[in-house]
């Protein structure tokens, strides 16, 4: 097809700017779902992420429609000019204050950003793995306020029941009463618990993504690997049969975790930890969820 | 395998009334990805629903774990007995109610649901069509206080662009001087939008369901339908190009159309109303989102 | 809108019936997505299924475009008088042969199926538990030949490693040496287990999915349950134990219990099994899989 | 807790080299899910791709398990020094040849890989765009045969109905009997299009994704892209109505494409072309799919 001219056309519409019929007020107007391979600098090294972005703005009563391609040139140029980005949720603020200096007429803007990420862990025996986590980032903030932003991370690991590693103990008991049982690590049912952890602050205060992993991996039964030769796997049963936990402890551990390592910031910090295990003796899941503010954890 | 006779135990262990190691309060604890089909009695027909629960209590510092089996038994007794059950929020606010008898140390209850949901709908010739819906319900409550619920729904229809048509209206004639494109349906581009829409409020207030599918398909630029013969596909199009809407149009006529139903609900009723367009000219979509108050929209 | 009388319209193009500029036959053309509750008379009780259907014919090289809306119409009329179907895979069959009714220009006719199915299950105490599945239908069939049908389930189980159980025991030796550990159930890693078990054959043979859930269910470490008070869950975790499995061990169970159910099928019945274990020590999962003939299985 | 010292093991078990109960072959055993960042060199660029890996090899009937460990060393490793791969399919060969080397017992091995990509493409002002598709690569080979590799490539885009165009046009003209509606684009529904196309063929030969892209790209009614500003909208409305498209027309054209780029290629080339339309005008979708050999397209 060949197309007109665009220079002829006598005028290109703005139905954006025209009056809604039903002038409301809108909390969030913008984009899902836009995904950009990008660079971000760590002390070490430079990484790629391929997070997916949500922008928002807020909308006025008296304006019918948000200019979301806008929404995409701010994701464009600032993952563009990521070069001296150190982190997602950095890129996220300045794609959140930018969001304010191109749509003049919003009071509010949230970008929010989900990647996976890769560690090089060492299992038992000391040889390197790599790790698959899960990174979340967002920045909200409103004109003329400061930023709030998040950092958060999803971690796999493993978790080995409490409770039912008693009740295996009696019945081990029962059927092997020559055997001793006292003070061992029993058989139980262990599984798969994804634990996700999230802190949201001010911007001045460094919350580091790998720091929140570390935290998580420590609350679990026990860390998991990507390869285990046969050595390294019963290490890691052991581990884990040694520290059994309920999602609840994870949890709680999570939340210790954090209380230690950020014990001087603020008290409006808010922290989310949660844990769900992916039960192997049930068909459905077993969760546990805080959520609350440093200001209550310190209490 | 021969198992030991249970009765032979000499005890059971109760690891959940341990003391936690560290002596957090948490918010929500208990099971996600509960599936049961459910008989539900609805004014003219009994309906089958499979929905899938998530069941929560929060639990003291001082207590270690939740009885999560528990919240197993809560779901399948309510639901065994759901013979009286009009609505699965009514569902889901007897579970609410029952995980508090029956966690005797929670303060906090909470039971939601989502599930696929069927209305027969006529299509612009009359012809009669079986069209999918979804269907989400929630129940939260705080002992001594009164329950709160939700009602939610979620309606794939047709959005075409206003903005498009305008430009493509210009490009249009342009490219064809001789033709007369005032006042008439011009081509742009248009595509799936899912919305949703919640309504949350004390339990006395009857929120339909099926009033809500109507309120977000009537905000739509068309309805879809599962059966089209060529003429009723024609009028589809027709109509939703006679309508064109922006996801913030959508979310408005929603709004409009909530405030016109619930006009004498209390104040403290909160709206939830979502437009999400997969847009066919993009690969990413385009959402808008109000949360809100019926005081703040009856403003 | 007010539409313009159909009956005004001088003509309903049938584009569908146009010549393609590029004359390539089509293997499958139908529709996919298409969900609807439908009612199975099964021996003991009516269950109300929610599958999801996908429809096909093939498409002559000759012909533009497939007439899909009587994909959805063979879909609706069946379900509505799905009043005597006992199976998913018979009301399939039903559809692929109304299929070559309806596009008289076809030769081929392919219908699937896939829903949640629930069953009664007794936990090793006796308890009552309501257990989910999932259940895999399919018809195939070329015009004046003999129509396939396959049924299929889903099954999600709990696998202990065998192999970690023995490196375990090694380490526990070296850590308790005052302990006996021959013989004895060991810790290991246990995980949610999902095998997938399938049977294709001549439509007069009976494969009833209840057998085919038994034969995946028995070939797990352990079957799982919704509900598992304190003791029953001590026995799931012990018979676990007892029977610790690869995913190749459970594929394998699987085909030897296909071979002794249907050993008097004939040859050319199709055969797929697969298992895969949600690693609990691991990030990824493990996977078995054979598919093959009661032919090559008898050998 | 504080592990033994593994050499004071007495021995590891090696439980996989044990004689199975039931010895049946197994057609495919190993991993699924794991994602590891690669490197690859392009000829202009060298791009980071996250692809997930599922590696197999078939068993021996009398071998009890893999050693799966080994199959995420061959990732490993290869991912490591993947400095020299120039597309995911020969990092995905050379994964499969390893696998022989390690899996001594072995006769078959295959890996597959699926990743977001992302190339820049122009709207149709010339403005520049980041555009994202999906890229998947496969090799399989059994020992002492020809290494047979897969490159395919998903795409999204836009497909305008020409059937509803027609019928739209005969409704327009009834309502609007002043205007002149021949020979120009008329209002149609028009939705996301995914597409799919794979060509697996003997490892020499050249097949690159691009052109794949390029093929399915230009075999929709029109591309999409991220940022339009209003006159590019404008202009892919246009095209996308100047060249409505079925999915079976979508399939077809891709069709004519790969036989036009790879005449020269062997018969025995598989060809794989799927299009599904995420129709706007119902809450289902629409497939297409042609199966076949060069051969079989060249007649």
């Amino acid at each position: 097809m060949r197309l007109p001219d665009f220079r002829l056309m006598s005028k290109t519409p703005d139905v954006q700017n025209h009056s809604p019929i039903h002038a409301f007020h809108l909390t969030r107007v913008g984009v899902t779902g836009v995904t950009r391979p990008v660079l971000i600098k760590r002390p070490k090294k430079t990484v790629t992420l391929i997070p997916t972005f949500s922008v928002f703005v807020d909308l006025p009563a008296e304006k019918k429609g948000s200019h979301m391609s806008r929404d995409i040139e701010v994701v464009d140029e600032i993952v563009d000019h990521a070069d001296k980005a150190t982190s997602l949720e950095s890129l996220c603020a300045r794609m959140a204050r930018s969001l304010l200096d191109r749509h003049e007429y919003a009071a509010y803007a949230e970008v929010s950003a989900e990647a996976k990420y890769f560690l090089e862990r060492s299992a038992p025996s000391g040889r390197k793995t790599n790790e698959e986590y899960g990174i979340i980032a967002k920045a909200s903030v409103w004109r003329g306020k400061a930023l709030r932003k998040t950092v958060g991370v999803e971690v796999m690991g493993m978790t080995a029941c409490p409770c039912a590693m008693e009740t295996a103990r009696e019945l081990m008991r029962t059927k092997y009463p020559d055997v001793k049982f006292d003070g061992i690590p029993i058989i139980t049912h262990n599984q798969r618990n994804r634990c996700k952890l999230m802190v949201e602050s001010d911007e001045k205060h460094e919350i580091e993504a790998d720091d929140l992993i570390q935290i998580a991996e420590n609350s679990l039964s026990s860390p998991t690997y990507e390869v285990l030769k046969r050595q390294d796997e019963g290490a890691v049963v052991m581990m884990a049969h040694h520290s059994p936990k309920f999602v609840e402890d994870v949890v709680r551990d999570m939340l210790r975790g954090v209380l230690e390592k950020y014990k001087n910031l603020p008290d409006d910090v808010v922290v989310t930890a949660q844990s769900e295990a992916e039960e192997s003796i049930h068909k459905h899941n077993a969760f546990a969820e805080r959520v609350t503010t440093l200001k209550e954890l310190k209490e």
